[in-house]
């Protein structure tokens, strides 16, 4: 069991205690994850590049993009469960379609 | 070194092979993940909840919703790995932080 | 009849003459909203502050700009009929309540 | 001068009086809209397309909807602004392409 699993089972044993499954389509869930990266870019709408690395973040700057970056995973993991989708597997043929698009010097 | 990390080193070599790190500020990748998001959303936008489940997709949406499932994760992993954010502490934080603000029965 | 009311108008016969109207629900336009501001924020997300600028911006780039901001207008337009929301008052409201959280010196 | 024309120059003006126009560059402006788009799709994503409309919404969620619609349309208006694009003619030369793409019967 991989951690990417354990994390799926939390969030989806989270979501189960909650009576939340039935809320969990995965068009919501796509939409969910929408909502959720839109938060994240708003944390860094207004910074220059050089405002935005962590070096030059505040404690709080920081604990709100952390935060924002769960949402999308948690939702993104959610996803991925309800549709039976292997997110590694996905993540390496996606990039071995890359690789034939943007072959490297 | 778990998958989250070897996935992190994989998108990570796969971007200084193309000598893309020069692109991947915060602020860049944060705005990556929200057109990544844009498009996954996209893919379900005139579906019912109905017809969004892995049974009912055809072939074809499946494989182009896993490939934007895996653009999104591909571009929070360098994310995380820019801003030296941990994603499986950020994910139980946030999980823990939710168990408060939204009590199971 | 002003010249947003006159584009609603527009946007609406073009849906019905395509009997799309059995799609434009409100959570699929606020769904298909978000699709379209993905992908504007796409055209930016490797681009600096100073190559985002129109003077630094080649005709292809523009264009492809135009076209992403009409689509996010268009659906806009298409929440605003079904919902029965005035847009121009709607930016007036929210601009007199921005109006006490930031107040100008 | 059409309302297009006058909202824009009010939200330019709003923008002016705070000294904002420093961070509305089209890279930020372009990111505020996924942001704001974000927050529109949040407040639709557990509803069923049934719920979502104006009839079933109440009170504090149709508020809520006119709001972040209206804070799309600002930063929208804003990155118009700032780029010197014409919506009106982004819209209607979307729409002619849209009759070529997909004819009406």
């Amino acid at each position: 069991m991989t951690i990417l699993d354990e994390l799926t089972a939390e969030v989806r044993a989270f979501a189960i205690a909650r009576d939340w499954l039935q809320f969990h389509t995965p068009k919501n869930l796509a939409m969910a994850i929408a909502g959720e990266a839109g938060e994240l870019a708003a944390e860094f709408q207004w910074l220059t590049a050089e405002e935005s690395v962590t070096e030059a973040l505040n404690t709080e700057q920081l604990k709100a993009i952390r935060h924002e970056m769960a949402d999308v995973l948690i939702y993104l993991l959610r996803l991925s469960d309800v549709l039976h989708v292997d997110l590694v597997d996905a993540v390496r043929e996606k990039l071995a379609i890359n690789e034939v698009r943007f072959p490297s010097a």
